[in-house]
């Protein structure tokens, strides 16, 4: 039995998620399935390192899975490309020790979360990113995210449906960047550095937060409070406190899925053999 | 009787192009015109600046339309959006005098072409990308690009379908950029300045064609020929005389529509009343 490591690039829109589910809805790991066993003809079952929500996007979640079949590790990703629906590709494929697993492994991820942040919603971005005309303050938002980084219980950010054992976590950085949208008047004195003729926001903003470790929705709950410190209903120094309260009720509400993606996945440990997958 | 001016974002995947079909296929036109039916009460009709083929995109298409209502200019922009499908949005909308059309103004647009060239497609620009793997020498690209500005007479790179009178065009200026894609390793020094650690590129190409003017599939067949110069098989200096040989058949092939996007439509002359509209 050999065990093969995937790398996996994904646009979640019309999935119910990365796992697999009883009820047959259409997910990225039974898409994986079933593209091996049209490949090998064994009943393959892929496991994954990220377990990405429904309509989450990835350029880099990582699988593994156990076969007997000869091919020889790089080899999967063209076969398996052939016959994957094009919302979902293989970008790399290698042999693994047969006790390895990414989840076993000491990590860090990046996910980005993108807000379009404009008078009109747009429909080439409105897949990958979160539609909103406020005028967010990114520097306030910015210093609310400092208080994140770190090791902390964040109970408060995680959904109340979560199974994990504890709420410890922690964060390694978090940014917060933005790109002017066509049409955009800069001012680089303004609260709003980029403005369209109306005066509204005119920008994508991407905030990043890397990790060794999150909760369910941890990055959509975090994106959610900051946008709500960004539009002034919740002050940065407001953020220690949500924390100390490990409620959830404490946090901003739950960000759209459709604007994060799992950017990167570094292996710090247990995988001396891997160099970063991006 | 007054006349509305609409700029028009739109995804174009999925769409039929942009001109209403007899067949009653899904178009951009088709969805305005039901929306305005829908707001006004009345049997509109939309007529477009660029009728963009099936699976192109728009930032900023133009089009008029007359109606009786006393709905003022700039409202219908927020009433259309809410009777839209995502994949279109008006994203500006004004009164105009009575006898304008963008059709009959001197104009100027800029199309973007796009292509994802990298060694695996990528899930989330494949609707707005053309991929391809092949190491295109940019410079080369932009040796050919510049036979092209100017006023020529385009038949080479017009479709056999088209129906223009004449086919002398103006090409105002071309460019191309590249972008890195994550992942990617600089060599500025190399003919491929964005590789992986495969040696494959990892960038996206952006060829922005400004012009008063085009012909039935004008850029995507540029865009085609551009990419047979960058993979060597058409050397630069071949352009005057593809040019020279008003014969579709000396051009390279068509590009797919899905890489092409409507971006800028400025208005040179006969609309002193706007301005500049992306």
């Amino acid at each position: 039995m050999r065990r093969i490591l995937l790398t996996v690039a994904y646009d979640g829109t019309g999935y119910s998620g990365f796992q697999a589910q009883k009820s047959g809805a259409k997910t990225i790991e039974g898409e994986l399935n079933r593209a091996l066993q049209s490949l090998t003809g064994e009943e393959i079952l892929v496991s994954g390192a990220s377990r990405t929500d429904a309509g989450v996007h990835a350029l880099c979640n990582q699988a593994v899975f156990d076969t007997e079949s000869r091919i020889p590790g790089d080899k999967f990703t063209p076969a398996l490309n052939v016959r994957l629906p094009e919302e979902i590709r293989v970008t790399a494929s290698r042999e693994v020790p047969p006790d390895f697993h990414p989840r076993f492994c000491s990590t860090e991820k990046t996910y980005a979360y993108r807000i379009y942040n404009a008078q009109i919603p747009s429909p080439m971005r409105r897949l990958y990113t979160c539609f909103s005309y406020t005028p967010f303050d990114i520097e306030r938002m910015r210093e609310a995210a400092a208080y994140l980084v770190g090791e902390h219980d964040f109970k408060s950010f995680c959904s109340v449906h979560a199974q994990a054992k504890t709420s410890v976590r922690t964060i390694t950085g978090i940014s917060l960047t933005e790109e002017p949208l066509p049409g955009a008047i800069e001012d680089p004195s303004g609260t709003i550095r980029y403005r369209d003729r109306d005066g509204y926001p005119c920008r994508e903003i991407v905030l990043r937060v890397s990790g060794t470790g999150f909760l369910y929705n941890m990055v959509r709950i975090i994106a959610g409070t900051l946008m709500e410190v960004g539009r002034g209903a919740i002050p940065p120094e407001k953020i220690p406190e949500i924390l100390a309260a490990c409620d959830r009720g404490a946090a901003g509400p739950t960000a759209p899925a459709c604007g994060l993606t799992l950017e990167v996945f570094r292996y710090l440990e247990g995988a001396d053999f891997l160099q970063e997958i991006v």
